[in-house]
């Protein structure tokens, strides 16, 4: 089949190997599937990425980069054959969504950071019918590949658990931020402040549910958030994810206060600890969602709760990824860039 | 009076300007202050502390070294004297603690980290009338003088808040740690795991309430505390304060737990934000004590609900101070030395 294949450190266009349905696992077609963040840095960092998450014992990212990966966690695609042992409770042809996971015996290996299971930059791929989820007819299919990232953000502000006298500041209105706000917003949480130095991504921060878009060239997020938000505390979501920014929001963040880092940073970090110590602030790193997470993160979706209309900016067939990964270096010109390995071409 | 000085990053004994009262201040002799590990890392490390003090607007450790300073802020003492407006319910000769604070006019100035007003390292101190607490007759001087190291250790639990479903591992069993542990033990939470590469202060943790105390050259406390825990989850307790540790004891978290960083590390510090993110660990900061707190200590040591005996294991006056300083950088002598300034000598 055709994908596209992070090889050497590029993304190349190559035929590889069908990939076959074992015990428990579906073969779906990629109908459409995000690019991620986290894969821009792989391509990048890759290296880093495997090394940090072997010492950690932190599975997602564990592969081998000597060998081909087809990178692609967030996706909608469609049932077309079932392996061995499979209940077969959907039939060919239904569209679906999942969690990007695969059983391997009594084992559970990742879709998309993995040399064995290629993800939704491929024609194809096998997933673990156990997290199957069918999505509702009246879903478009790239709504439903925005499920996984959205889950995300559902589990982030979950975790974060707002109180009554608490509001967030959206740091950083990349695909990430913009989850969080849009999470934020189905809350019916206010005022919400989102700041990002990209005059677009304010514009879609506002479009998603944002009350107060600031531009941290010019004033500051929580000068802004205090004129705005009246007695309350501000709860700080880090969406950014690259080396300083923690740094910089403990400095910027109030005595008692909290931050929730959903960026991933997969770059060592550096701290002054007497900042967080003399404001005595509070830390909850998060990652990922739960399977009851990303399941009402789709009904959300579906039901109209969660609006991922201003999220697809892109589509590109497997041959544009390269082009794509490109384009999504400059952050202004694009949110979410959707592979449809169905398509050809570059990207429109 | 006399006072160990530090003048140009060494402790020296100098006849200082007497302390005068002014308005809402008292002039209280020292009776005994403590020995704090913040003494001995502002003495090393002083220009560092004052930096990054300035950088986050934390006025704590704000002073200008190229002057005298007279540290000291863990103290019991005797009034001498009142200052102009002071309402004077106690009266000279009464024995007191209180938080290491005085009033200037409407703003509040530290003691121990100041250029104005000397610590507990001099004969004689001015404090603010307002904070002055009686010390219970019952209560020995060299206990009372433990009231503020104690009453961090309180609001750090206080502020952990262990559910029923927790217990905790202290790393580190310095001042700090001991303090922690029979915090922890006075509100009968078990089993406390307790770690130090120390024989000593192993010993002395168990003492002051540890179950189980681990040397971590030979074993893993988080494989003892899960020996000893049942299906309880670990809050970590970091009571070292050094760079590398919080980095290490996220590695050592388990998934969903909780670190309670004590120890205050004034360099900079670095962490692979993966870590904590793959494991969603929680991070709270905690620094110092309410004017509660503060009170509540003191009223639990002199209801013997928390025990002190184990922590003062030396004696100097002012001409011992440096020497002092010299000794507690061996960690495996001493835990808390106080400096009595009416004594004549070294250390006993």
């Amino acid at each position: 089949m055709r994908a596209a294949v992070m090889r050497s450190g590029r993304i190349v266009t190559a035929d590889i190997a069908e990939p076959t349905p074992g015990p428990g696992q579906v073969l779906v077609k990629t109908l459409a599937c995000g690019i991620c963040g986290s894969d821009l840095h792989a391509l990048k960092h890759g290296e880093q990425m495997v090394r940090v998450s072997r010492e950690v014992d932190a599975w997602a990212f564990v592969m081998d980069l000597s060998r081909d990966v087809v990178m692609g966690h967030e996706f909608c695609a469609e049932v077309l054959d079932f392996g061995p042992g499979c209940e077969r409770k959907l039939k060919r042809g239904d569209r679906v969504c999942s969690m990007p996971m695969v059983p391997v015996g009594d084992r559970i290996a990742g879709v998309g950071y993995s040399n064995e299971f290629p993800g939704g930059y491929g024609e194809r791929m096998v997933l673990g019918e156990q997290w199957l989820l069918r999505v509702p007819d009246s879903l478009p299919t790239e709504a439903a590949a925005l499920t996984e990232p959205l889950a995300v953000a559902e589990h982030a502000v979950a975790k974060a658990a707002l109180g009554n006298g608490e509001a967030p500041v959206v740091i950083g209105c990349g695909p990430v931020g913009l989850a969080v706000i849009a999470s934020l917003a189905r809350r019916r949480i206010a005022p919400i402040v989102a700041s990002d130095f990209s005059p677009i991504r304010r514009a879609q921060a506002a479009k998603v549910g944002a009350h107060v878009v600031v531009d941290p060239r010019s004033e500051i997020p929580m000068e802004r958030f205090a004129a705005n938000a009246g007695a309350k505390q501000a709860v700080i979501f880090e969406c950014v994810g690259v080396p300083g920014m923690l740094a910089q929001l403990m400095k910027q963040a109030p005595h008692g206060g909290r931050i929730i880092v959903v960026g991933v940073c997969l770059e060592e970090d550096r701290i002054q600890p007497l900042v967080p110590i003399s404001k005595e602030l509070n830390l909850q790193f998060v990652l990922a969602y739960s399977r009851e997470e990303f399941t009402a993160t789709l009904h959300a979706l579906a039901e109209g709760e969660l609006d991922a209309s201003a999220f697809v900016t892109g589509r590109v067939g497997v041959d544009g990824v390269a082009g794509a990964f490109e384009t999504l270096g400059t952050p202004d010109r694009h949110v979410k860039i959707l592979v449809e390995p169905w398509r050809s071409g570059g990207l429109s």
